[in-house]
């Protein structure tokens, strides 16, 4: 059978800051500038989850698009909408709250999710409607 | 000359929270739910800028896009991008974060910095990319 | 108060099929066209539905993006969303499947269904990424 | 009948030079900067046509979207498309190529080509992605 | 001559049901869902082709968009657009009219009707804004 | 530490003509068509600029992506924005001007200008809404 990769849009809207708790305030604020601000900021996060697997005979699915949405809307979305990254979600401590850290962070949270036969195959996280990034797991 | 009308998008991130200092707890969780969270979330807000008045009939223009986009990120932007628009704005002081005030205090930054002859006609400001609020200044 | 308009984009994917019953079919192919199709086509429609009112001095809201969403979602997208706009929606019985009397019947559906103080001021229907109808009431 | 504004997008890419030529080169790109560029610039104009009427009893229809389309393809979009805003456009002899002008003119080469009982109600023309232009005829 | 891929967006409007003839309704309702509603629901599909060839000297094209466009046009927009899938496209017969199963049936429309030294490199079917499916030959 | 891809979008206006200087008018108006048009023609073009690297463990960062933006800015935008890519562009003289070509040399541009340990990983060039060219090195 054909082996296709399927991909679901979902989104969350949180507030994160951008900092090295090792670090003093005023090196923080020279490398990361404005991201580092005490006072948080916020973005409406897009996160486009692509899977890949053989298209099974007796549905033409990979896997059920609603299936997939439930996936990641349990494991990602309800625990990141309206949330603050650095504070409200446990499988981000200890991590600076970039998007790279995110996006590997969320990788994590699918990988052993999916059903048989299925793999996760890439995440594309947009922070911004002007950038975005990628992680395939290696 | 022609009338038209004149938008110029910008775009900020920002964190806030929805709550009515007013109230306890509980009243701000049972109305405002997840926006009202203690931690912060926040949005990529888009914000659409449209300015009205008769054409220059020497530049054909209504007002230069570039003026416009200067004065919307020195009174706005600069303002409110990484911001926490609770705690880092004053013009914001003593009014609840919603979409709503916030659009309405923007239109008062803007409507007495345009040039003569030019009247502010229009914002609209998305919270997120499934919903907006428009104020004409009424 | 100010007087605010706030917009949410809902969607549904719907069959439907543009034809006049008391025509013949010759007549229906050659003012319809492709569009009159007996086998149907569809479409992923793209809902906005403004509605406008004063700010509440409490909550800084026209109406709570999320009842307003509740209410457009059982009034009109559980009632679209993967059905045949022709067969098997009761309020478009006896009208002509075109974008324009759609969006006019879903103003019926949303007019007296709103909190008092708050009034439906426009509703726009993308049928496709390349066209709309807008409908104010009039 | 309910009264319908119904809306088409169309495309085209060209060039242009946004200058004054009864002033100097200093005073243009004093003005203008880099739009005055004398080996031009260009864009892929994007343009929304809104016409608005009473809908027809019989097809449903305000104006087909296949007529509209073809209206604008004819009198905008082939005089547009891969051309020189300022040499290669007729109807824009005389005028600074300015957003604001290009709209107006187009208005012009629409307003009486519309059926009876249908009005063109406004033009909206995207420049960039990130500002437009709205004329409505006044 | 470097490699580059080449990328030309289409669409198309189609009616399609998902479901599995060999099985009871009951099942078909219980794995499909709504997707099997017998009256049928549609879509605004999008389809990215992607080629991909050495540039060639003379040209600076891999292949020129407008063939490229062509191929598509005739080979997949004109046999699926304002059709049911199920009903009206001879290569769907005897497949669910699922994403993945459109998609690799796109595949066999395209992949031996490009020029030489050009090769059908990914083909990208959105099937709504949320969501879509990827195939590229495997 | 985890392999991540970080992309940032930015654009730029420009005019050009695409033509085959050893070849007669004829010529190129037959191959070209319209992109052959001597009074030039124009795109907002948007370019994906994509690179890869392992994340800094005291950051959470592949690169900045300020500094993602300001090379690509000093590199290619600033160089191109409201320029002809025939007549005002150094590093693109002796090269037909089509997006393919546009592509590669920008990779020329921005390859060697990237921090240790980020190597640059794929560009994509959109020159209108409807088609766009990758380049990936090879």
């Amino acid at each position: 059978m054909p082996l296709v990769r399927i991909t679901r849009e979902v989104h969350f809207s949180a507030a994160h800051r951008v900092f090295n708790p090792e670090w003093s305030d005023e090196r923080n604020q020279e490398v990361f500038g404005a991201c580092a601000n005490p006072n948080w900021h916020g973005h409406d996060y897009r996160l486009y989850v692509s899977v890949e697997g053989e298209m099974d005979r007796d549905t033409g699915f990979v896997m059920d698009f609603k299936d997939l949405k439930s996936v990641v809307q349990s494991r990602v979305v309800d625990e990141m909408d309206h949330k603050n990254v650095n504070l409200d979600v446990p499988w981000m401590d200890g991590l600076i709250a970039s998007a790279e850290n995110i996006v590997v962070a969320i990788w994590g949270r699918l990988v052993d999710r999916l059903p048989e036969g299925v793999a996760l195959a890439k995440l594309t996280l947009w922070e911004t409607p002007r950038h975005y990034v990628e992680y395939s797991g290696e």
